[in-house]
C-alpha cells in the first residue's frame, strides 16, 4: 500500500504530526508498535500527573485504591485517543513494528511476524525514548522498576530508593511520600535537580526534606543484597560507604535513551549521535524526506519539544521552501510540590553583562494567605538592553508563570517592557511584578554603568 | 508642622504612594484613620483569601479555629505592616481623621478629639472606600454583615443569606460553604458575577451549585421576620414571591462607596462624581497638587488598581512634565472555584470585526489528570489585525493565565505573535496555546474574509 505520508510512533510527536497533515488534506499511516499516547499517556506525564493529584491534598495512605484509580484514567485517556485517532480522516492507524527499509519505504511486522511494505514520499519518525537502564548487581528484576512499572504497582512500596534525582525522581518521591513510602533519593550529581541553579534546587531539597524524604547527593546505588533486602552505596568514584535496609524497590530514573533500534536508520544511512536521530532546524534528517521529532530526535526531551517540533515538520512538508525561524524556546517544569521551571539559560556563572535578579517569591501576599513556604524567582537579563535571558521559578503555579516568560521572550519583550503591567493582586503572578520592580530598582539609577557593561560585552560577543 | 507629601489613609493606594515617594527623598505624612493596611488587609483580600486557603481542601467544619486562625494570620500581616511602615525612613505614620481645609493644608483630629494641622506641597487621598449598606427591614444589626463584621464572627453561621453575587459574594459563598455553612446567594441581577459573559458566569453558578449553594438570580431581600428567622424574598420590581427560614446572619455584598465624606473636598474644591474624586491620567484632581488613587478615585475598584494608580502618583509628583501615557489595563479576578477573570473589554454583542474564539479549557490533559470539571476561555481579536480586545478565563489557575493577557496586551502583542509559544506539558498554560491554535485555525483559511470584515469595522469607528 501507499500514502503521503509515514508517522512511525503514535506519542506525542506522531499523533501531532499525523493530525496536523492530516488536516491538510495528506494520506497518513501511523505506526505505533504498543500503545497510542507513548509514554506521557501510558508511563509518563498522564499517569504522573494523575497521581500527583490524587495525592495532593491528603495523607491517604489508601494506595492500592489510588493507584487503581490512577491507572483508570490512564486506561480511560489511552482507550479514547485510540479510538479518536483510529477513527480519524486521512489516518490509518495501524499497529506493528516499523522499518525503514529504503529511501520512502517502510516495512511493518505484525505481532503474528507477517510483513508488509508501506511506501510514502515522506516518512516521520517519531518513536520516542525509554528509561535509561543501569545495572544494580544483585537486585532482582521485580524490585527494579523504571517509571514503565512504577504505575503498574498493586500498592505503595513500604520503602521505595529512587535512583535518580531529575524530574522524574523529584515527582515520583513527592507522591509516593504522600502515599506513606519511605523514600530515599539518590543521585550522582551534589544535588538534586542538578539541571536547574543551585539556589533553586536548595529550595526543592529543602522541600523535599520536610516531606520527610531521605536526598542523598552524590550517592550511588553499588549492589543489592537480597538476604537482607539492603542496598548498599556510596560516592561514584569510590567504594560503599552506606547501606539502605529494608528496601522494598528501587525506582531507577537517570534519563532517558532513544527509540532508534530496529529502524533500519543505519541501513539507509540516517545520521544519529548517540543514539538520537540528528535534525536541523525544520526537522529534516539526513536522508531526503525523512523527518523526525521528540525524544528520539536531537531536540527533544518533552512532549511540548515533541510537539513544537512536529508543528515544524508540518509546515515544512506542506510548505518546503518556507524559512524554518528561530528555535521554539522550552520551557521545563518539574511538578514537585512546589512546582520547580525553568526557560532559557542558567549559567552557573552570571556574565558581566547580565544582570541577575532574585526575588523572594515567598514574600507576595498571595505566598502569605495560602501559607507557602520558601519559593524563589530568578530572572537574567542583559545589562542596559533588558533582555530576558532565561528564568528559573520555585514556587507555587510555576508552570503558569514560566509560561508569560515563554510567550515574552518568544516575542522579545524586553524586561522594562514588563514594567507597567498590572497583575492581578492576590495572584501567585504577582511576584512577576515583584522581578520587575527589582530589576527597575536596581537598574533605573546605574544606567551608566549598565550601558558599560553591556556595551563590553557585546564586544566580548562579537569578538 | 510640614512635610513635602501628605497622604490621606494607608490602605494599597496610600501606601505605594507613600513608600514611593520617600524612596525619592520626599519628606511623607502618612495618615491613617483606623487600621494600616486598609480593608484589603484587613477586611478583604487578606481575610478572604485566607479562609478560602483553609478551606480549600477539607470538609473541615471546626468553623471556630479556623476563622481564629484567619484573624490571627491578618492580625500578624497588619502589625507587621504598620511596625514596617511606623519604622521607615521619611515616612510619619500618625493616626487620626484629615480633612483637607485648604490647599496645601491638612487638619488632623486625634482620637481624644484635639486637631492640629499639617502643611504640605503636595496631598495625595487615598481614604478607599467601604461596603455599600442597604436597608433590610426587619434585620437586626446583629445578623446583617458585611465584609467588615464577617471575619469577625466566631463560627461560621449555620445558615447564611448573602445579598449580591458579586466578586465577595461569591468568594464567601465558597469559602462559608466549606465550612458547612447552607448558602442562599440573591442578586438583582439575572447571574452570578454579571460583569462577566454570560457563557463565563453560567460556569460559576454551575460550580456553585455543583458546591451546595443556592443561587437565586433576580430576586432581592424585601424583609426579615425576627420572629421566624425568615427572610422574605421577590424580584426587584416586585413583591414578595418566597421566604427563606431558620436565616442566621445576612451577608449584604451589593457593592462599595467612596470613603470621601468628611474630607473637605466640597469646601476646597475638589471634584467629585458620585462620592468619587474625578482623576485624570496622571491621577490629579481638579485642585492643583491634590491628587488621589484607590477605590476613593474614579479609577479605582482593586488593591491592584490602587497600586497601579498610586505609581502614577508618584511619577508625576516626581516628574510634572512626563507623558501619562495610555491607561493601564486591568485585570480582574474572583477567587473562587473555579477562579474567575477578565481583562479588557466583554462586549455582550460581538462587533462584526471581531472574532471571539471561545475553547473548552477543561479539555486541557491537565484538567484531565486533576479531574478539573467545566472551564472556559474566551477570546476577543480584531479580526485581521490580531489585536487582542479581551478576555475571559474560569478555570483553575486563572489568575496567573489571565496576567499572561495582561503583559502582552500592555506590550500589544497580537494573537497570531502568540503561536509558536511553546506551553509546558502538561501546565494550565496549554489552555491559553488551545485558545492560540484555534484562533490560527479559524482565521487563517478565511484571511479575505477577515480583512473585509476588519476594513468595514475601521471605517465605522473612523466615523
Amino acid at each position: 500500500m501507499s500514502a503521503d505520508v509515514i508517522v512511525i510512533g503514535a506519542g506525542s510527536g506522531g499523533l501531532t504530526v499525523a493530525v496536523g497533515l492530516s488536516g491538510f488534506g495528506k494520506k497518513v499511516v501511523l505506526i505505533e508498535g504498543h500503545h497510542v499516547g507513548g509514554d506521557c499517556t501510558n508511563v509518563g506525564c498522564i499517569p504522573s500527573k494523575s497521581l500527583l493529584h490524587h495525592t495532593a491534598h491528603q495523607d491517604g495512605r489508601d494506595s492500592k485504591s489510588i493507584l487503581a484509580k490512577v491507572r483508570e484514567r490512564r486506561d480511560y485517556l489511552r482507550d479514547h485517543e485510540t479510538e479518536e485517532f483510529g477513527s480519524m480522516d486521512n489516518v490509518d492507524l495501524q499497529f506493528g513494528r516499523a522499518k525503514i527499509v529504503a529511501p520512502g519505504e517502510v516495512e511493518v511486522t505484525d505481532a503474528d511476524g507477517s510483513t508488509r511494505n508501506i511506501t510514502a514520499k515522506h516518512i516521520v519518525v517519531a518513536t520516542g525514548s525509554s528509561a535509561r537502564r543501569i545495572p544494580v548487581p544483585g537486585l532482582p528484576d521485580d524490585r527494579y522498576l523504571t517509571n514503565a512499572e512504577l504505575f503498574e504497582q498493586d500498592t505503595a512500596p513500604g520503602k521505595l530508593v529512587i535512583v535518580g534525582a531529575g524530574p522524574i525522581g523529584v515527582e515520583m518521591a513527592t507522591a509516593f511520600a504522600r502515599l506513606g513510602t519511605e523514600i530515599v533519593v539518590l543521585d550522582a550529581a551534589p544535588r538534586v535537580l542538578p539541571a536547574m541553579l543551585p539556589e533553586a534546587s536548595a529550595v526543592v531539597a529543602r522541600s523535599l526534606d520536610a516531606q520527610g524524604v531521605d536526598v542523598r547527593p552524590g550517592i550511588v546505588a553499588k549492589r543489592f543484597d537480597e538476604a537482607t533486602n539492603t542496598l548498599h552505596v556510596g560516592p561514584l568514584d569510590g567504594g560503599e560507604t552506606g547501606s539502605i535496609a529494608n528496601v522494598d524497590k528501587v525506582l531507577v530514573a537517570v534519563g532517558r535513551v532513544p527509540n532508534s533500534e530496529g529502524l533500519g536508520l543505519e541501513e539507509v544511512g540516517i545520521e544519529t549521535e548517540r543514539g538520537h536521530i540528528v535534525i536541523d532546524d525544520k526537522g529534516r534528517t539526513s536522508l531526503d524526506n525523512v523527518w523526525a521529532c521528540g525524544d528520539v530526535a536531537t531536540e527533544g526531551g518533552t512532549t511540548h519539544a515533541a510537539n513544537a517540533w512536529g508543528r515544524r515538520v508540518i509546515k515544512h512538508i506542506i510548505a518546503p521552501v518556507a524559512p524554518a525561524g528561530p528555535k521554539p524556546l522550552h520551557p521545563a517544569v518539574t511538578y514537585s510540590n512546589p512546582e520547580a521551571a525553568t526557560i532559557g539559560e542558567q549559567p552557573a556563572e552570571v556574565p558581566s553583562d547580565v544582570k541577575r535578579i532574585v526575588v523572594d517569591y515567598g514574600a507576595v501576599d498571595r505566598a502569605f494567605t495560602d501559607e507557602i513556604g520558601e519559593a524563589i524567582i530568578i530572572v537574567d537579563v542583559r545589562r542596559f538592553r533588558g533582555d530576558v535571558l532565561g528564568a528559573t521559578i520555585v514556587g507555587p503555579r510555576a508552570g503558569e508563570l514560566i509560561s508569560t516568560f515563554s510567550l515574552a521572550m518568544k516575542n522579545d519583550i524586553r524586561f522594562s517592557k514588563w514594567y507597567g503591567t498590572v497583575w492581578p493582586y492576590p495572584s501567585y503572578a504577582d511576584a512577576l511584578g515583584k522581578a520587575v520592580d527589582a530589576y527597575m530598582r536596581e537598574s533605573l539609577p546605574n544606567v551608566h554603568k549598565e550601558f558599560a557593561a553591556w556595551a563590553l560585552g557585546k564586544l566580548k560577543r562579537l569578538r
